[in-house]
């Protein structure tokens, strides 16, 4: 599969009209609901409507492991925590458990490519690319038959949950030494110079983060870059590349698709770098305590619904942030307007 | 009932360390949750327990007129306006009871002034002072006995919502007109310089920003002010005077008080005045898109959950916030430890 393979139509914005119209007739000043409202017109445009739902909402979670972090130059933790974490996630413990649960999201596992080999479990998605990486210091993450099974099968994925009933998705990640493949894939997709991309990931202090920029930086220079496939296969997790074909194949298929912090941002840069219509489909849920998320943020010009100095991950800023996506839409369906309601108008 | 007859006590701090320890074992990177684990600790501490919950949590929407709204001046909206948007509440067409529905929160609509006699209704609370305060243009808004009738029922209005088992509170606002008051209490709590308190209210432009301003300067400048006391009859409304009872009693009752925007903050401002405690057991949920909001955090030196531009009022900023309270509850009560779900520490 060809990533070109994507039909992302723009969305048609000749229904803004219609929708703004809808909005400013409820019982409210005129814009009193503030990024509320913006979320609501955003919304009725991908579904193309004034009426719109999110349908089985759902939070998928790819995890994969990176060859980099086995030297634990990079990484605040050691390798094995990505399995343990999988292990977590299956028990119901992790953070993104707890919120998917309170806020009535489904939650899918996925091995992307983890250094462990899981025995069948219901609850989890075997699409294991391989045992992690290679280490990207030394050689390309992935080749480029990985790189393309991993977008195929995320966009496999997505058409599953689509043909489910879904139609908002969000997606999540787990892979200790990620921070820095998003970090090197976010230089090389934005320009951005490779220190200011770097941050402390789940914790390194000032002087390992400096060690983190420098070892970075070497891998940067080991590397010759000509397309987007250089950029996945020598920088790339298995979970960025199948999180970037879980984006194309969900904007292509018109789904509310519901981005996560740093690691989820570098994949949606990647997908907009192959195509740049996914933005319309997306929605930055959360700007991550890492720092290079702002900076990601601005170069795509898109603010966060929330900013709670979240970073772990997981997609916890989607199902966090996905309350305040529902009220968006619960407003634009069920409050009254002016006219239904008899409230007098401004005078 | 005089105000100095709240007896409430500073949150005991001694807990801290307990809970702090359970935030820091849970598996994630140490402040991974950011702000959602200072709220579980503020939450932990209010009810001295490392495993708080949060009970039945209700929102009570105080409505009242002000004389001052008569004119059409300070106000975008003509003053019957509070008297429809109270029948929007009871019919459920507001955005307070779609936000409220969403996130099963209980609803309360208190009548604590409206310029109208409403007919006994089943969801409304019936704690009318008057039909609206006095024009502060001309005289005192209310009278000594108003203000302290006004004190006495938020407090007992709390008081019949604790003992029917909610341990959880917000407060919300209707008023054509309020932003006045709350600008002037503002003013006369902080010391800021009335000028800087005036906004747009629900959407004044800027010239009309600028007559509100010259007219509370007046205002302002024709009350005689000794003590907190007089800055109520001088300034207030019905409902504010209301909703600083509620705060004082719901701090005494050690219920987490959830704080909206503007107006309500201004309330916390006077029950501060009161008695600084309060401050222990309030969350501010939302910084509102009403300018001098801004101001007060800073003046508070606090910090709100969400900045999502909201201006609305009725409680909606609490309502919205709600989810992100009840995660930081859900994640200290429910994520698995680093030992009882075998995940490695940091290396």
């Amino acid at each position: 599969m060809e990533t070109t393979y994507f039909n992302i139509t723009p969305v048609d914005t000749s229904i803004y009209e219609t929708i703004q119209h809808k909005i400013d007739h409820k019982t409210k000043p005129l814009g009193a609901l503030g990024d509320l409202e913006s979320i609501a017109l955003k919304i009725g445009g991908i579904q193309h409507t004034t009426t719109p739902s999110l349908d089985k909402p759902t939070i998928i979670v790819f995890a994969a492991d990176h060859g980099i972090s086995k030297d634990n130059e990079v990484n605040a933790y050691p390798q094995e925590v990505t399995t343990q974490m999988v292990y977590n996630f299956l028990n119901g413990g992790a953070a993104i458990n707890v919120f998917c649960k309170q806020n009535d999201i489904a939650l899918k596992i996925v091995d992307a490519g983890v250094n462990h080999d899981f025995k069948e479990a219901p609850n989890l998605i075997n699409a294991k690319i391989d045992l992690g990486t290679k280490n990207m210091v030394h050689e390309p993450a992935m080749t480029t038959d990985q790189y393309q099974q991993a977008i195929k099968k995320g966009a496999e994925l997505v058409e599953k949950e689509f043909n489910n009933g879904c139609n908002t998705i969000g997606f999540g990640e787990m892979g200790i030494g990620n921070t820095s493949s998003a970090a090197l894939l976010m230089s090389a997709l934005t320009g951005i110079d490779i220190s200011a991309c770097v941050g402390a990931g789940t914790g390194l202090d000032r002087n390992r983060i400096a060690n983190k920029a420098a070892i970075l930086k070497k891998v940067q220079q080991k590397h010759f870059i000509d397309n987007a496939e250089d950029i996945m296969t020598s920088f790339g997790g298995y979970e960025i590349a199948m999180i970037a074909g879980a984006i194309l194949k969900s904007s292509e298929l018109k789904m509310v698709t519901l981005i996560d912090g740093f690691i989820v941002t570098a994949a949606l840069l990647f997908a907009q770098h192959i195509n740049e219509n996914v933005l319309d489909y997306s929605i930055i849920c959360h700007q991550s305590g890492e720092q290079g998320h702002r900076k990601m943020l601005e170069h795509l010009e898109r603010h966060a619904v929330i900013n709670l100095g979240l970073r772990l991950g997981e997609g916890t800023g989607v199902a966090i942030a996905y309350p305040i996506i529902n009220a968006a839409v619960n407003f634009l369906n069920e409050m009254a307007s002016f006219e239904s309601a008899g409230v007098s108008g401004k005078q």
